[in-house]
């Protein structure tokens, strides 16, 4: 379920805007929520009293943290951070070579010494606070503000907040939207920046499976790694050194070797990423039909040239096995998630909830007069902004180029750095050029100068193809394509353009990018660097674009809060609480293990058993289980770790979470809160899920913590990692 | 499961000599087995004696009947006939026309005035007497003779034994061998002339799911048809006439509209075609290792050829349907035989076999001089037989050329006339003449000159790829391929001659097909038509092959029944009972209504329901259920017909019952012989039952009821076929 995102636009303008009704295990809970629903989660099996699970700094929600796109928790006093092994497996790829494959043969260090350094810039965040802002943020807010001030002013509130709270440099913050922008919080997050690589499993079964398996039941995934949490000798953040020791966090998850039954109490506490619960109808129709079929055209076409460009097993592949995992993840889910959509009745049952809330709207003079229109001026908006987005989704695929990608960066930072810091840009504050840095550094580790510029000609090649009104002047000027359309395109023309700019450019080299960070527009302006002259010369016209964008952004802030309270009081009026949709932020979601029916005459068993992964096992990849796990299988050799219904080692379970992407890492936790296994994935019916949750078939899926000792200690015999474990049984 | 077979060589030498034992619901018994395996029966559930089930003329053996190739029951005194749909298949689709397609839209004859005539050919046989004959059968063979004349003596033995029992015309006679030619049985069986067409649901009932659901579970199709039985006035068998009447069977089946339940008994009654679980480990890795993946990519060559000469709906395309469904079911078949195959045991498990076999041989001085070499022996000539097995296989398919069949057929019939009838091969007696003069008329409804000489094209190419000792003289000189390997052969020049064959040929014509059924040889010596001149040139050298492989098919006679009285001696000395393999002869397989495990952390549930039908739908065929039947269900317009554990209408269901091609249109029996529904197919795991059934994987489909007479009843509203069955609750 990982999200690897990327944009030639200037920004994302992600307008995150929503809100949702609770129904079984329907629900991604804030923890100030959870007392509010005891009931539900006593009946559900919880032993613990919701209101310890308020505290962020307490048990257990203190050992709970982020990775920033993934979640993890601590499970011993020295800082050991349990996660997915496709969570860690950056930093396998980072530390593995073609000469010594990381990714293939998996990571042990059996001792603190031989734990390796992270992918540069990970970082583990400590959620200590979170409080509400609201009115702090939408205190200057007028009516009459055009949509750039409304948003603007938006902005440089949230800025100043963070920046208030920033000052102590070891926290990061920041503030996030809630019930799209009727409430704001801001988040504090200490922040860990010395991580360090422990163990991972080899991919033969840390993604055992593959892409084949993704999103799919029946599953025999040992999607687990180990990172730890280094400090400075003062128990305080800090940088990558020697010196450094283990962070030693207040709280760690205790380890229940006996795991869960079909039936338990489960919840899981992360960091879910993005859902679209109350999306209008206009939008899930374009997204259904329009937006997710074009995504997973253009995925595809850059998965296949990118096979055709780099052989298995060479450093240009391996280079780029982390963008291929995550480019297939998303084309896999969104061709699911337009099958389930023209498979179910998902868009009418939308459709008979706007009827219900226009209804319900018009039955009342007041909410007709507040609230009648909200839904006609959201979707008008959204309408308008829609208008060019064949030509946004080619650019943004056009941003899986490093180089163009690189060099507009390089070239906003000049821009931005003119700005006093508040004014400037997310992700280009002084805050975040640490960061900034190391995504400079680790461009070479996964760029390939062919397959870069094969991505640039496919994405071209669609360019082309738009109207004239939506193409960009300084782009078709800088390639040659002003009266270029698909019709008279010639590709080898571009192909050799291409060709020299890729010799030319100077961005290829760490210590050119890094230099490059400090220089100002007038540098950029007399560059003789192809990439960097294109980032120049687009500049206005793509700055234009963003403003534009920004402009509707804000008029939209002014509507969508208004459709979502009338939502959320029509929701209310019928005694139905509300969540709000997941924005990154921590959650909490609680159900039972429990299998389902995938198909009429067929049924999902809860569990996998070791026995599966035999019965799948082809030796060839994804389904090439390592010999010795393979004779362990067969010698029936379960150490301590056998369930006794299934009369082997459970591997994978189904529970009924409501997840998505963001909360891939996240200890599952049973009724005392102790860890039993991770979430990984959903199956194959819950990937429609991020828009819309069926108690019948979604379904979460998780590695027990029986396969995962299992295989720590009798295939990769990681003892070290367990006795430092706290174990009960 | 419907077995489409087709050969160049002049006849198919088959040696089914077979045998087994007894593991749970494993077995395609004898009807006279039975009272042996009385406590088996009982503890699955029959309440009948099964004393009265030997009894062929009795209820209920007397309400089944083979239709040759499938199986079928009377369930009417009318001598209405159910069986599978994809058994009438043929009849519909020889009623079809591009105008008036019946295999689309269905046919439901309202009166019998309105029942059509089957597809020429069709007959439905009534077993009336099984006789053991295997002294009469062996009495003159010696250790001495050759192979030739052990195969000759037998075969002559046996036609004298049919030519007797053929005196009476209404009957058509068969010796069977059993147990690999251990034993010998006479079939008597009542032929029925006039078969006539009464009821067909459009294929988007009958084949939904068509080839993607085939083998698969879960199922939803509704595999059910209806023919009649008609006779002459004086009840006596006729050929058709607008006089026959219903024919009244002695018995028939009562159709219990409440089913059966899961954990019920179940027992198929019909024709199995062929297993081969007493196969040496020679013949199975043979077979598994070569010829299935051979003969697998011959048929997705052939598939793709018609595939690509004839457009959907088109008149060739509907000429070649069956043809088609025939090879992609076995292409299918094939394919997942030998995925089984990989990745089971068999193969290992069959070698255990034979190893104890040697060993308990090994054991005792009198066993081993009788049986110590009967295995090694055995090999030895079943190696020598498949030396050639890479031309002989092209030579088979090469045989799905009607033109190159049919000159062949019509001039080998010349050759046999020459003979006694009694001498003369099997096909080419007078007892045959009727049905082969039906196959000539029939061979236009399934014949496109363009597509038959793209088959022959596509197994000429590889045929010229083949090693120069196994290339046919005759046949290189025809086609002018004496010096032509692979690397220098000119398709272009081959398809030219073949487009001048196809204008020149007469064979086309089916008067001039009947007229050289009544010639001579000399007359196919002298004739200019081009596929004869090919069948009379090549008639020597195919003899010759044909010789060989009597000669050689004589001396597996000896060491066959030899191998296998030794195997059958081992499992009686284990004091397990033996089955016979099938051999298209009447059997009983019992067991129950259960589910299986496909894969670990699935089950399949015993039932399937209407509900399916609508979550498969995608209004493509083959998931394009009519408008009708998708509106009653949405509707949950049940009728009577819903199974309260389900809430819904039953469509399919899972049994245990061992069962294989021929077996198809049997009727499904309670335990109290009752007509609960249809067995049309096997799950993908038991594809490779053919040659080894396990219990836990091995699971028979059969089509419901319920879903038959809701289906009849509210979508065809054939409530005169209803009206007719003697319905019991």
């Amino acid at each position: 379920m990982k999200k690897i995102t990327s944009s030639f636009l200037l920004i994302t303008v992600t307008l995150a805007l929503n809100a949702s009704t609770v129904f079984a295990d329907e629900g991604m809970w804030q923890p100030n929520q959870l007392p509010a629903i005891t009931k539900q989660l006593t009946k559900a099996g919880l032993k613990l009293n919701p209101n310890n699970l308020t505290n962020l700094t307490g048990f257990p929600m203190g050992a709970i943290v982020s990775l920033g796109g993934c979640t993890a928790s601590f499970i011993s006093d020295l800082g050991l951070v349990a996660t997915n092994h496709h969570c860690v497996y950056g930093s396998v790829q980072y530390n593995s070579t073609a000469k010594n494959n990381l990714l293939k043969n998996g990571f042990l260090a059996k001792s603190f010494k031989e734990e390796l350094p992270a992918t540069p810039g990970s970082r583990i965040y400590v959620t200590e606070e979170i409080s509400e802002v609201t009115k702090l943020i939408k205190a200057d807010l007028t009516d009459a503000m055009s949509g750039s001030d409304r948003y603007k002013t938006i902005d440089i509130n949230s800025k100043s907040l963070v920046a208030e709270c920033e000052k102590d440099d070891r926290y990061r913050c920041s503030v996030v939207n809630f019930h799209g922008g009727l409430e704001y919080y801001l988040f504090k997050q200490l922040t860990i920046r010395d991580v360090r690589l422990v163990h991972a499993p080899a991919s033969s079964i840390g993604k055992y499976g593959g892409d084949v398996d993704n999103w799919m039941w029946p599953r025999h995934t040992g999607d687990y790694g180990f990172y730890r949490a280094y400090v400075g000798k003062d128990g305080q953040p800090a940088d990558y050194s020697q010196e450094n020791v283990p962070y030693q966090p207040k709280h760690h998850l205790k380890v229940n070797r006996s795991s869960v039954d079909d039936g338990d109490y489960i919840m899981v506490l992360g960091y879910p990423g993005k859902t679209n619960r109350y999306r209008t109808t206009y939008e899930v129709k374009n997204k259904f039909t329009w937006v997710y079929p074009q995504a997973k055209a253009y995925r595809e076409e850059i998965i296949d040239l990118i096979h055709h460009h780099s052989e298995v097993g060479s450093e240009a592949r391996i280079k780029y096995e982390s963008t291929l995992a995550g480019l297939a993840n998303y084309a896999k889910n969104y061709g699911s998630m337009i099958h389930s959509y023209n498979k179910g009745n998902f868009y009418s049952r939308k459709q008979t909830l706007e009827a219900n809330l226009a209804a319900w709207l018009n039955n009342d003079a007041k909410r007709k007069a507040q609230y009648g229109t909200a839904l006609i001026d959201l979707n008008k908006l959204l309408k308008i902004d829609n208008e060019q987005q064949a030509r946004d989704l080619i650019l943004g695929y056009l941003g899986y180029s490093k180089m163009l990608t690189t060099a507009n960066r390089l070239h906003r930072l000049a821009v931005e750095k003119q700005k006093p810091d508040l004014e400037r840009e997310n992700g280009y504050q002084e805050r975040d050029i640490a960061r900034f840095e190391q995504s400079m550094k680790a461009v070479n580790r996964r760029f390939d100068a062919k397959i870069d510029k094969e991505i640039v000609v496919a994405m071209l090649t669609h360019y082309v193809a738009l109207p004239k009104a939506e193409r960009i002047n300084s782009i078709d000027k800088f390639f040659g394509l002003s009266n270029i359309t698909a019709l008279n395109f010639n590709e080898k023309k571009l192909r050799k353009q291409l060709t020299n700019m890729y010799k030319n450019t100077k961005l290829t080299a760490q210590e050119q990018r890094l230099a490059w960070m400090n220089k100002d527009v007038s540098d950029f302006e007399k560059s003789l660097d192809p990439f960097i002259q294109l980032a120049v010369t687009s500049f206005k016209e793509r700055k234009m674009i963003e403003d534009t964008s920004k402009e509707l952004a804000g008029q939209i802030q002014t509507y969508r809060p208004k459709y979502m309270e009338a939502l959320i009081a029509y929701f209310n009026d019928n005694n139905l609480p509300v969540y709000a949709d997941a924005n990154s932020t921590l959650r909490i979601t609680y159900g039972n293990v429990k299998g389902y029916s995938p198909q009429d005459g067929l049924t999902a068993t809860p569990y996998t058993t070791l026995e599966g992964i035999i019965a799948k096992n082809t030796g060839i990849a994804p389904f090439n289980a390592p010999k010795k796990q393979l004779a362990l299988i067969n010698n029936k050799h379960y150490g301590v770790y056998a369930k006794k219904a299934l009369g082997s080692v459970p591997v994978n379970y189904l529970g009924t979470l409501d997840i998505t992407g963001g909360n891939s890492g996240s200890p599952t936790l049973n009724d005392k809160a102790e860890f039993v296994g991770l979430v990984f994935d959903g199956v194959y019916e819950s990937i429609i899920g991020d828009w819309d949750y069926d108690t019948k078939l979604n379904r979460s899926i998780h590695v027990d913590i029986r396969y995962m000792l299992w295989t720590m200690e009798h295939v990769d015999e990681a003892t070290n990692l367990i006795n430092e474990m706290d174990i009960v049984n």
